[in-house]
């Protein structure tokens, strides 16, 4: 049996300041996990991971963790990840139960955190490269739709999530979470220029579709079979500006009951995932 | 214009008795939409509505509202609502919002709620008899996941949802919010023998299938071609009890990516509704 790469170190000072990057994790003003601004007093721009899975998922991620803070029982289910040669010399700050509660501010039922710093984020161009099914989000700001949305991809075929204009952040540690870590293994790339930049998509021979329940929509079976296709998803109640539509191929739409409201946005692109792949022309 | 037929009653004070059926809406203990047991000291067997949306639809429903609580504001916006005859004489108790985060015990964004009374439960059978399409659930036991379920249900054409084994209460006020008020408009039922009264679905020739990862399940496709159909549910995690998966005809899956976890139940529960509705032979 490999034996275990990183440092254990035993924390039982909930003020210790070496757990530091895990203070606080429900403050507005110092959460660690929002990006950094300039001043230093808001945010150290770093990606926390909750939970043994998803603390799986970031050591098999290109987010490099730095350190762990958890209880004992954790460390002993985390102990084969523990033995990457990349996490050599990190440390494991081992605690019980209550210390943990103390630094970050809230019982943990989880019992494990991970933290590492943002790498620079993928260019836009190179991931919409090397995929064949991607989703598109516009004014999605709720974190949980954002992690279902990652949870939905990974799960269903497919390869990348962008990110157009009014969407939240999705490394925020709610969103990590709800994603079950898939926030940091399917690739993400946000666009400058929105909706311009879809000419980025377009030029790599993607047919792009706008999601919306609108009476002229065609049903999502009809649009999703081509060699690359882009799903266009916008936020609950608004939904896809028309200004973002009008750059888009085809406007298909989910068959609904009359007299409802559209389906939550995770839903209904997990149903427009799950056509794509139906399709049969989803990415191996 | 034909005008409201609600008495509107001013609150000024929070300890007004008049609306204790609003009262400490989080309290584990009191809180007034939990079943109402002996003795009186917990819950009172009421259905919460929030918000005007979840409003309209519970007026519209069997859940007949017998007080509302709201800001001035929403009272406008309900006013058509209120015409409604079977409202007549019903206090409408209006108050600011401070005054009702007083009473509720939070401040409650949505500016209006509305109490019934919990009718008798509908009649297994009878709710059977009336559908071609029926979600089963079992052991699912989170209330945003129910919400959810009955919110797609309601916009894929699924006629009714069915509770086996080990679900949550579908009335409690966080699923009502999130299944959009469906939860009041869907039917529902329980079942008494679980899943020995499965039974009653095979006597009126429902085609059953299990929503399963497992290997040897045929991918839902292939499964849902049938005159009535119900797909059995599980929760995330330990999905369906193998107990219930063999009272059913067929085990059917989503194709998935490897490496991934099953989807939420509801995500799941929403492809198969879409996939039965896609298949052409949904209730019309």
């Amino acid at each position: 049996m490999r034996s275990i790469r990183v440092d254990v170190i035993d924390i039982d000072d909930p003020g210790d300041t070496r757990v530091d990057d895990f203070r606080d994790l429900n403050s507005v003003d110092r959460r660690p996990d929002l990006p950094a601004l300039p001043g230093g007093r808001v945010g150290k721009g770093l990606v926390i991971a909750e939970g043994v899975l998803v603390a799986q998922r970031m050591i098999a991620s290109r987010f490099a963790p730095h350190a762990f803070l958890g209880v004992d029982k954790r460390l002993g289910e985390l102990a084969d990840d523990l033995t990457d040669p990349s996490l050599a010399g990190i440390p494991f700050y081992r605690a019980t139960a209550e210390v943990m509660a103390e630094v970050v501010g809230f019982h943990l039922n989880r019992g494990v955190l991970a933290a590492a710093r943002r790498p620079s984020e993928l260019d836009l161009g190179e991931v919409v490269a090397r995929s064949r099914t991607i989703a598109v989000l516009e004014g999605v700001n709720d974190h949980e739709n954002i992690g279902s949305i990652f949870r939905n991809a990974a799960g269903l075929g497919v390869d990348a999530v962008l990110f157009g204009a009014g969407c939240a952040d999705p490394l925020y540690r709610r969103c990590v979470r709800v994603s079950m870590g898939h926030a940091l293994l399917v690739p993400f790339a946000r666009f400058e220029a929105w909706p311009a930049e879809l000419s980025v998509l377009r030029d790599n021979d993607f047919r792009l579709i706008s999601l919306t329940p609108g009476p002229t929509a065609v049903p999502l079976s009809e649009a999703v079979d081509a060699p690359k296709v882009a799903f266009l998803v916008g936020a609950e109640g608004p939904g896809l500006s028309e200004t973002s539509m009008r750059a888009t191929d085809v406007r298909a739409r989910i068959p609904m009951s009359r007299g409802t409201d559209s389906l939550n946005v995770a839903t209904a692109a997990a149903i427009a995932f799950y056509e794509r792949a139906r399709s049969g022309t989803m990415s191996a």
